[in-house]
C-alpha cells in the first residue's frame, strides 16, 4: 500500500507476473506463461497494439494495487483484463494520432469501473467478466459523435435497421474459420497469432485447449446451420463468444464436473443467435458486439445452475 | 432427481398437473383447472398453437424438475409459463415451416434464463414474473436480421422514430375491447377463446375475474382519455398489461388487503402509458411490446410497498 | 400515519421545511434555506415553473409521510427531489395547456419509484440519485408518440444518427459558462438564477460551493479541449452533471477525506465524455440526458471505493 515498496525489484516481478496474468484472464486462466504467449501473438500482429496491450493491463493492475483492492484478486491479474481489452479496442476502433492517450485513459477508467462492478456483483456470486470493459467501450466509442477529439474508425456505420438486408453470401473457409475464432478474442485476424493463442490456452491445461476448440467447433456449425453471413463466421466472429463461454460454464466457473462440457457446449451454441442479436441491437449505433454474447450466455448459465443445481 | 422415476403414472400425473398449474401462471394463478380452460381457449384459436404452448409448458416443468429446482416452484407451474409464451411467441411472431422447433428450443432455453433470474432477483424480495420470457423473446425475434433460418413475421417492420407519424383514427368497440384485453396475454383476439380466459379467471375465484375487469376498464378509459389509437385499444393491446398488473399488485403479491384495489386499479391505469413507451421505444427494432409494461409497472409497486409500508 | 394529525400547524411547518430541504436535495445538500434559495431561482425564471416545483416537492413528500416510509429520510427531503425534477421535466419539454396535470400526476408516479428504487439499491449501500426522475421522465416523453394527450416539445426531435454530423462552431463566453452550469442543473439558463443558485450552495457550506465551482471549471474545460460543441458548452449543457458529481463524489458521499478533491474532480471531467455518449445513444428517440451522466459517473466511482479503499 506505500507506493515507495512498489519500486523494490520483488515489486516490479509482482507487477510483471500480475499483468501477464491478467492478460490470460481474458481467456479465463491465470497462468503468466499463457499470458506471455498472448502478449506475443498480440505484439506479431501489431508491435504497437502490443505496446497499448502492455500499458492497459499495467495501469489496470497498478490501480487495483494502490487502490487497496483485496490482494489476491489483483495478484490473479482480475483488474487488468477488463482494462487491456478497454484499451486494445479503443486503439483500434478510433482513429488519429492522439488515439493511444485515449485508450490508455480508457484503461484506467476501466480499473475502476471493473472494482465497482465487482461490488455491486458480490451478493450474487457470480462473476463480473468483461462486462466492464464492454460497457465503456461502447460509451467511449459513441462519443465520437459530439466530441471532435474522439474519430471513429470509418468501419463502424450506424446504419437503421429499416434500411437493412441481409446477404450472406462469401467464401467458406473452415480452416480459417478453426482458428480465427480464438484470434478474435484479442481483435486479431492472423492465423500466427490464432496459433499462439492456442499455446496459450493448451499450455495451461490440455482441457481448457480442447474445450476451446470444441466451443468454437459448435458455434462454426450452429452458425452454419442457422445461415449467418460465411465472412462473419469464417472471420471468427460467431466464435470468440463461444470459445469463452464453453471455457467459463464448463470448466473455470463449474463447481458439478459431471455436466459440465454438455452444458459448456449448449451455450456456446446458445452464443450464436445471442450474437447476431446484439449485432442487431447495436446497428443503429455502429457498434460492435465486443464480448456481450459470452457475458450474456454465461451469466444465464452460472445463475441457472444456482437455481437448478443437478446441472 | 432420477430420470427412472419420472415416467410412473403419478410421475404423469404430477407432470400434466403442474404443466396445467404452468398455464395457469401465466394470468399469476395456480389452477389447474384454470389452466386446462385456457390451454382449451388458446386450442380454439388455433390448433397448432395449442400444441405449442403444451409442449413449451412441459420441457419448461421438466427441465425445473430434472435440474433439481426447489420441488414447491416446480409444481407451482413457476417453470413453466415463461417457456410457454416463448414458444407461443415465437411461433406467432416467426414465419416458415420450422419455426415450431425454434419455439420449442426457446421454450427450453427460457426455462434456464427463469432460473437464473429467480437466482438474481432471490434477495429483491420481488417476483420474476414474465421478464425472462420477454427480454428472450425479443432476442430470439432480432437474431432473423443476420440468421437466414430465422424469418421475422413480415408485420413487425422496424421504423426510425422520425418517420413516425401518429394517427388514432378507427372504430370503436367497447364490446371488443372489454373481451379482448384478456386474449392479448395469449395473444388471442378471438371472442370465444376470451370469454373461455375471463371462465379461467373466475374459476380460479370470483375477485380475481372481477379485477381483471376492473383492470382492463380502467385501462380501456385511461387509453381512452388520453387518445390512444382506437384500434389498438378495442383490440385489447392497452388492457392484457393492466389485467395482470391488477391482479399481481391487488390480489397475489398484496400482504396488505386494505387499499389492494386503490392500488392496483392506480398501477392499471399507469401501464397505459408506460405502454404507449415501451412501444415508441421497440419502434426502430419493431417487436412487440409483450408483457414488458406490466413488469415494470408491478416491479414498481412492489418495491414501492416494501418501503411505504402503510400502502 | 393518521392523516388528522398532518394537518395540525406543526405538521404544516413540518412539510413546508421537509419540502424545502427537497428543493435542496437535488443538489445533494439537506438545508431548508438553500431550498428557498432554489425555489427563487426557480420563480424568477419562471412563475409558473416555480409553482409547478413547489407542488411536485410537496406531493413526493406527503407520498413518503402517509405511505409510512422511514420519517428520517422523509424529513431529509429524500421523497421530495425526484418528483421535483420530473414536475418541472415534463412542464417544460411536453406542450399544450394541461400538462401542468400531467406534471403533478407524473410527480406523484415519481415519489412510488423513488420508494421501489430506495427497495432494489438497499443492499448495495449506495445512493439512488435521480435515477428515478430520469427513467420515468424518459418514459414519459416517449408516450407522446402514441397518445395524443401528451405533446413533445418541438425541440426535442428524434433524428437517426446516421444522418448526423457534427458542427462545433459557436461563440465562446466563458463567464456565461460558469454560471449557467449550476442552473442547467433545474433547465435555467437564467444569470441572476445562475447567481442565486450558488448563494444556496455556499450557504449550506463554503466547500460546496467552491467544489461546484470547481466541478464546473473542470467540465468546462474538458468540453472544450476535447472538442464539444461551443453553444453546449457555454449554455452549460456540459456543466452541471459535473458539478452534481463532484459534489456527491468528493463532499457528500465520501468518508475519506484525503483523496476527496482529486476523485470528485476526475469524476467531474468523466461526465464529460459520458454527457456526449449519453446524449448520442438518446439521438434516434430525441430525449435529453437529464442527470443521467451524473449517476452513472457518481455510481461507478462510490461502487468502486467500496472495492479500493485507499481511494
Amino acid at each position: 500500500k506505500n507506493i515507495s515498496t512498489l519500486i523494490s525489484k520483488d515489486a516490479i516481478i509482482w507487477l510483471i507476473v500480475s499483468s501477464l496474468k491478467g492478460i490470460s484472464q481474458v481467456i479465463l486462466i491465470e497462468n503468466a506463461v499463457s499470458g506471455f504467449f498472448i502478449l506475443t501473438a498480440i505484439t506479431i500482429a501489431s508491435y504497437s497494439l502490443g505496446v497499448i496491450a502492455l500499458f492497459s493491463v499495467i495501469i489496470g493492475t497498478l490501480i487495483g494495487k494502490i487502490g487497496g483492492a483485496d490482494n489476491t484478486s489483483v495478484s490473479q491479474g482480475l483488474f487488468g483484463y477488463n482494462s487491456l481489452l478497454t484499451g486494445m479496442a479503443l486503439f483500434l476502433f478510433l482513429s488519429g494520432d492522439d488515439r493511444w492517450l485515449i485508450a490508455i485513459i480508457g484503461a484506467a477508467i476501466t480499473a475502476f469501473f471493473t472494482a465497482a462492478m465487482i461490488h455491486f456483483m458480490r451478493k450474487t456470486g457470480i462473476p463480473i467478466l468483461t462486462f466492464p470493459y464492454i460497457i465503456l467501450t461502447w460509451f467511449l466509442l459513441l462519443t465520437t459523435y459530439r466530441l471532435t477529439t474522439f474519430k471513429i474508425s470509418p468501419e463502424l456505420k450506424p446504419q437503421s435497421l429499416s434500411n437493412w438486408t441481409l446477404d450472406i453470401k462469401g467464401e467458406t473457409n473452415w480452416l480459417d474459420g478453426a482458428v480465427n475464432g480464438i484470434g478474435q478474442v484479442f481483435f486479431l485476424d492472423n492465423n500466427i497469432s490464432g496459433i499462439l493463442l492456442f499455446i496459450a490456452l493448451f499450455w495451461a491445461g490440455w482441457k481448457i485447449g480442447l474445450y476451446a476448440l470444441i466451443g468454437n467447433f459448435s458455434a462454426l456449425l450452429t452458425s452454419y446451420g442457422l445461415g449467418g453471413e460465411y465472412n462473419l463466421i469464417f472471420m471468427g466472429l460467431y466464435g470468440y463468444n463461444a470459445i469463452l463461454t464453453i471455457i467459463a460454464v464448463s470448466l473455470v466457473f463449474n463447481e458439478n464436473h459431471k455436466t459440465g462440457l454438455l452444458f459448456g457446449t449448449l451455450a456456446a451454441c446458445i452464443t450464436v443467435p445471442i450474437t447476431a442479436s446484439v449485432v442487431t441491437w447495436l446497428l443503429p449505433y455502429g457498434l460492435p458486439p465486443l464480448t456481450m454474447p459470452f457475458v450474456f450466455c454465461t451469466w444465464l448459465f452460472l445463475g441457472a445452475r444456482k437455481v437448478l443445481p443437478s446441472f
